[in-house]
C-alpha cells in the first residue's frame, strides 16, 4: 500500500475541485422505484422566471438524464480507495442463481492476486468474484424471456422517462412539450417506456443492458434503437504514456460529461490492475477488448496467441466485472484476402490481430471455431458481446466493401448462436464512411444481424481533417444514429494523431452528445425536444444563465460568453455582444408580440393562413391595409 | 494619413510571419487560361515517395482549391495600404459597357469622401468608381443569357476542375481517383466543367457569380450546386468591440483557411472606412447587408429608415465594390403575425428591423415595394441578391412552420422578378433545424425559387449546446449541402455567446470545410475524393508529414501530433501514439498483402467473391484448408 494509493488520495482531493463539483443550479434528485433500494438518479436543472411586462412567469426545473454517477452529489462522499457503493448487489443475490467464488479462477487472475511485486499497484478492497451457478444462465435476455422484469429493467424503465409522465400532467410544461414529428426507425418508440417495453425489447435482442454480476457499482443503462442514442467513450493506457491514476481520472471525467459506457482500451503496463481500479469507480458499463491483454501476455506475438490463453483472459476479466467483450469472431480466414486491395488494409487492431494468427496457423479464426463455448463464459457472468468489426474500413475509399460485408454477414450468423444461448449482443460498425452511403450501414446492419443494436465508430465522413475528426465523425454519427443506430462510440480531435487528454476527451463526448441528441430528435423520441425548447426559450428572454446552465457544457458556454463580456450586469442585460445595446432583434420581436396581440392575433393569422395560398394576390392588393382593416 | 495606416504597416510585418506563410510542402501555382491575364491560381501539396518492399513509389502532388488569394505566395509582395492587384480591371474596361464615374454617386458616399476627421482611417489609393453605361445590364447573367463565355467564367472553369483532367490522363493518380458513387442533386454534376457549363448555369439562375465590377481584385468563384460546395465567413466590428484592423486581418485570415467568401457585418464605427480596406484587400467576393448600415445612420430606430436613405447605401455599398447584397424583401406584413407565437419569435436581424419598420408604419415592407428599383441598381454594378430569410428559425422549435416557409415563396416570386432584369439571386436559409427536417428545406427551396442556388446558415440540428454551435451547425450543413445546397455560411463556436475571436473563426472554418467537403463527396463531385485517398494513403503508409500536409489544417494536425510524440524521429516512425511501437494493425496488413500475393490473391479473390453468397456453407466446411488447396 503505498505509491499508488497515496497518489490516489491526492487526486481524491483534486477530483473534489475539477471532477465534482456540480453544474451550475444543478442538484442530482432520486426517483423512487417499486422498491427503497430502487432509487434512479437524475439531474435537476432549476430556472429563474421570467420577467415579463404582462408579470412573472415561473419556469419550471428541467429534468436530465445522468450519467455521472454519485460524483457529482454533493451529499456523496467520494472515496476511490474503496470504491462505489454497491448499488445492485441485493438484486443480484437474492436472485439466487449465483454463488461466491472462493477467489479469482482464472490463471492470470490468481497470478496477478498472488504476486506481491503489484500490492503497491492493487485495489483494496477487491470483492470475491461472483459466477452462475453450475448450468445457470443469469444473463438480463434469460430472465426477460422468461417474462421477469429485473430490478435493471424498472430502473432503466425510470431513467428513460426522465420523469416524462409527470411533466405531461403538469401544464407548466406544455409548451416545452411539444415537438416535431420525428422519423422513427425500427419497432416504434413508446410515448412512454414501461419495464415491460424493456423486458421485451431485451427477449427479443433489439436492446442490450450491459451489467456484469461482478460489477455491481453500475447504474444500470440500456442499449437499443427504441430508447435514447447513448455514447460510449474509450481509454486506455498505452506503452507509451499514461498511468492508472490518470486512466481513473479520466473515467470519472468521462461520466461527467455525459459518456453512457466506457471501454478500457490500454494496452500498457498493469492492463488487469488498472482495470480493477476503474471498475470499483465506475458508475457506467465498461467494455474492453480482452484480446488486446491477451496479446500483452504474449509478449506482441499474435501468432503465439492461443484459444486456452483468451479463455483464462474472458474468464479473468469477467470476474473482475467487465459488462460487455469486444470480440472480433467474423474476422475469418477467407475474407482477409479481401482486404489485401484496400487502400488502408485492416485497420482495426483486432481485426488484424486475428488475421495475422490465421495467416501463421493456415487456420479459422479460433473465436468463430470456439464461440459457443465463449457464450458459455458470458452467460455465467452476462458479459454482452459486442461482436467486433475486425474488417472495417480505414477510409473512405474502402467504405462498404466486400470485406466490411462478409464480415458483418458473420455477425449475424454469430447473433443467432448467442442468441441460442440468451447472451445479449450488440454489433460494431465503421468507421469511415461517406455521407451517401452512411444509412445503407444501418440497413444491412439490421437485416443481416437480426436488428440486435448496432454500435459504431463515427463514422467519419471525410478523411482531410485529421485534428478534426470528432467533427468529421459527429457529423457521420448523427446521421446513422437518426437511422437506427444504437449507440455512438466517441472520437476525439487526436484521433490518427496521439492519445486524447483530458480537454480532447471532453471535446469528444461533447461532439458525441450532440449527435446522440440529434437523433433523438430526428427519431422522435418522446421528450427530447424539452431541453431544446427550455434553452431556447432561455435564450429568447435572456435568461442568460439559464442558457448555459441548460446547455450540454454549462461551464464552456459561460466561459465564452464572459470572453466578450465579463461583467456580471450583462447576464441579465437584455442584449447580447453580437448586436450591442443599441439594436437587439429580440427586443424587436416582443414589440411584434405586443402588435399581434392589439390587432386581435387570431383573427389576422387565421385569415392569413387560409388565404396564403388562394389569396395571395387579394393580399398584396389590400398591401398595407391589410391591419387597418382588421 | 496618421494612426491607422501606421498601425497597418505594424500589421503588414505580423501577417508576413501569421497569415502569409505558406502552408507546408505547399506552393502556389497558377493554371494559364485561354489569356496571358487569366492566371487561375491553386495549391499544390508535394508528396514523399513511399520506400515499400518492392522499391520506391513516388507519390504525385496533390492540387487543391485555393481562397487564399496572394497572401499565401512568398512571391508576391503584399501591401495592405495599396490593396490587392486589380486582376479584373481589364477585362472589365474591354466589355466596353461600364463608364467611371468622376467620384461617389451616393450622398453618403460623398460625405465620407468630403469629411477631414476621417482622413486619418480611409484607405489612401481609392479606385474612381465604374457604373454601368446608361440603359446597359453588365451582370454576368446578362453576358451568359446573351451566349457570352466571359474571362470570369473561364476562370471559373480552370479552377473547379483544379486540373482533373490532366490528373485523369496520368497513370500516377489512378488509384487516387477512384470513388464512390455520389447521389446528385439537380441537374447533374459534369465530369469536367467547361467554360460554357458554367456560362449555361448561370444562365439558367442555377448559379451565381459575385462579382462586382467595383470589386476588380477578387479571384472569381462560383456559387451553384453542380460545383464545388462553397462556405461563407462573417466578421463585423460591433458597436461594443473591434477595429478596422482587426477586420481586416481577419478577413485575410478568414481567405486562409478556406472561405470562399466573406460578410462584412458591422455595426458599429466606421463602417463605410472599414469596408473600404476590405474590400481593396479582399481576394473572395465580399457581402453585406446594407440595412445593418443604414441603421447606423438613423441612430438604430428602424421607423427611420425611408426607402431614398436605404437607396444611398445601396449605390454607396455598389460603388465601392460589394459582391452580393443580403436584402429582406421578403418580410411581408402579413407574414409578421405567423411569428408571434413561436418559441424565439424573429431572430434574424434584419427581419427584425424590417418587421418593426412595417409594424411602425402599418406599410409594406419597402425593400418589396421598391424591388424593381433595387434591381436597376444591381444590375447597373453587377451586384447579385442573396435574399434574406429574415424570418429563419431561431429554434428548432420554430423550424420548417408557417412564417418561415410563407417567406420563402414571396423570395421565388422576387426570384423571377430579378430575373427579368437578368440580375443574379441566391435565396438564403435557416437557421436552426433538426435534421429529419433539414431536406425539406432544399427541396421548398429550389421548387419555390426556381433553382436559384441556396445559402443556409448551418442550419443547427438541436439548440442544446451553444460554445460547440460549429458542430451542431456542421451537422446540418454537411447534410444541407448534401441535399443541393450550394453555399454554408459558417457558425463559430462564439455564436449565441460573443464574438469570435481568430481561433473562433479557424474552428469555424475548418467545420464548415469539412461539412462541404463531406457533402461534395456524397453528391459525387467528380474529383473530390482524390483528397481523402490521397491523406489515407499516407496515413497507412506512416508519411506523417504528407498526412499533415495534405489535411485541412496542417498546422494543427502537426501540433496535435508532437504533443504525444515530439520528436522528428517520430515523423518517420511506422507506429502511432495509440498503440505504440510494439504492436500495430497497419504494419500487420501489410502481411496480409505479402500472403494474399503469395497465394496468388486474384484466383482466391475471384473465387470467393464469386462464391460469397452461394458458397457459403462449401466454405465453411473447407474452413482452414482454403488456402492450402489453392
Amino acid at each position: 500500500m503505498s505509491a499508488i494509493p497515496a497518489a490516489f488520495a491526492q487526486r481524491t482531493a483534486q477530483l473534489s475541485d475539477e471532477v465534482t463539483r456540480p453544474f451550475p443550479s444543478s442538484r442530482k434528485i432520486h426517483v423512487q422505484g417499486s422498491r427503497p433500494d430502487l432509487r434512479v438518479p437524475m439531474r435537476e436543472v432549476t430556472q429563474a422566471p421570467t420577467d415579463g411586462r404582462t408579470g412573472r412567469e415561473e419556469n419550471p426545473p428541467i429534468y436530465l438524464y445522468d450519467t455521472s454517477g454519485p460524483y457529482t452529489d454533493p451529499t456523496t462522499q467520494i472515496d476511490l480507495l474503496a470504491g462505489l457503493q454497491d448499488l445492485r448487489g441485493a438484486w443480484i443475490a437474492e436472485r439466487g442463481d449465483t454463488e461466491p467464488l472462493a477467489g479469482p479462477t482464472s490463471a492470470y487472475g490468481r497470478a496477478r492476486q498472488d504476486d506481491p511485486a503489484l500490492d503497491h499497484l492493487r485495489f483494496a478492497h477487491r470483492r470475491t468474484p461472483r459466477r452462475a451457478r453450475a448450468g445457470v444462465n443469469v444473463t438480463q435476455m434469460h430472465y426477460a424471456r422468461r417474462g421477469i422484469v429485473t430490478p435493471e429493467m424498472e430502473y432503466i424503465a425510470i431513467r428513460e422517462n426522465v420523469r416524462l409522465t409527470e411533466l405531461r400532467a403538469d401544464p407548466r410544461y406544455a409548451r416545452l412539450l411539444r415537438q416535431h414529428r420525428g422519423e422513427p426507425c425500427g419497432a416504434g418508440l413508446p410515448e412512454v417506456i414501461t419495464p415491460e417495453f424493456v423486458r421485451d425489447e431485451i427477449a427479443a435482442g433489439r436492446a442490450i443492458i450491459p451489467a456484469n454480476i461482478n460489477h455491481p457499482e453500475l447504474e444500470p443503462m440500456i442499449i437499443g434503437r427504441n430508447f435514447r442514442v447513448k455514447i460510449n467513450t474509450n481509454i486506455g493506457n498505452s506503452s507509451l504514456t499514461s498511468s492508472i491514476e490518470e486512466e481513473v481520472e479520466k473515467m470519472v471525467w468521462s461520466a461527467r460529461w455525459g459518456g453512457d459506457t466506457l471501454m478500457d482500451l490500454s494496452t500498457g503496463k498493469h492492463i488487469h490492475e488498472t482495470r480493477e481500479w476503474i471498475l470499483r469507480n465506475a458508475p457506467v458499463p465498461i467494455g474492453t477488448v480482452p484480446i488486446y491483454q491477451a496479446l500483452e501476455k504474449v509478449d506482441g506475438r499474435p501468432e503465439e496467441l492461443t484459444w486456452e490463453l483468451v479463455r483464462d483472459t474472458f474468464i479473468e476479466q469477467a470476474e473482475q466485472g467487465v459488462d460487455y467483450f469486444t470480440i472480433h469472431a467474423g474476422v475469418l480466414l477467407r475474407y482477409i484476402p479481401l482486404t489485401a486491395e484496400r487502400l488502408t488494409g485492416i485497420v482495426s487492431r483486432g481485426g488484424s490481430i486475428l488475421a495475422k494468427w490465421c495467416l501463421a496457423h493456415h487456420q479459422e479464426n479460433f473465436l468463430y471455431t470456439h464461440f459457443e463455448e465463449i457464450c458459455e463464459i458470458m452467460k455465467a457472468y452476462d458479459v454482452a458481446f459486442s461482436l467486433g468489426d475486425g474488417l472495417r474500413p480505414g477510409s473512405i475509399a474502402d467504405a462498404n466493401d466486400a470485406a466490411q460485408f462478409a464480415e458483418l454477414e458473420t455477425l449475424g450468423e454469430l447473433t443467432r448462436i448467442a442468441w441460442r444461448h440468451d447472451v445479449q449482443v450488440m454489433i460494431e460498425g465503421p468507421g469511415h464512411v461517406p455521407l451517401q452511403r452512411v444509412k445503407e450501414n444501418v440497413d444491412k446492419e439490421l437485416a443481416d444481424c437480426l436488428e440486435a443494436p448496432f454500435y459504431t465508430l463515427g463514422p467519419l465522413v471525410t478523411d482531410i481533417a485529421p485534428a478534426y475528426d470528432h467533427i468529421t465523425s459527429g457529423i457521420g454519427a448523427a446521421n446513422i444514429g437518426w437511422h437506427g443506430t444504437a449507440m455512438l462510440c466517441y472520437v476525439t480531435p487526436k484521433e490518427h494523431l496521439g492519445l486524447p487528454n483530458k480537454q480532447d476527451v471532453r471535446d469528444g463526448i461533447i461532439t458525441y452528445k450532440i449527435a446522440a441528441h440529434a437523433a433523438d430528435l430526428a427519431k422522435g423520441l418522446p421528450g427530447a425536444q424539452i431541453r431544446d425548447n427550455a434553452l431556447s426559450k432561455a435564450r429568447f428572454e435572456f435568461r442568460w444563465d439559464d442558457q448555459f446552465n441548460l446547455s450540454l457544457d454549462p461551464e464552456r458556454a459561460r466561459e465564452y460568453h464572459d470572453q466578450t463580456l465579463p461583467h456580471d450586469s450583462h447576464k441579465v442585460a437584455h442584449f447580447c455582444s453580437m448586436c450591442g445595446p443599441h439594436f437587439c432583434s429580440m427586443k424587436i420581436t416582443q414589440d411584434v408580440r405586443d402588435y399581434a396581440e392589439a390587432h386581435r392575433l387570431d383573427d389576422v393569422r387565421t385569415a392569413i393562413e387560409q388565404g396564403l395560398k388562394e389569396k395571395a394576390d387579394e393580399f398584396r392588393r389590400e398591401g398595407a391595409e391589410l391591419y387597418k382593416a382588421v
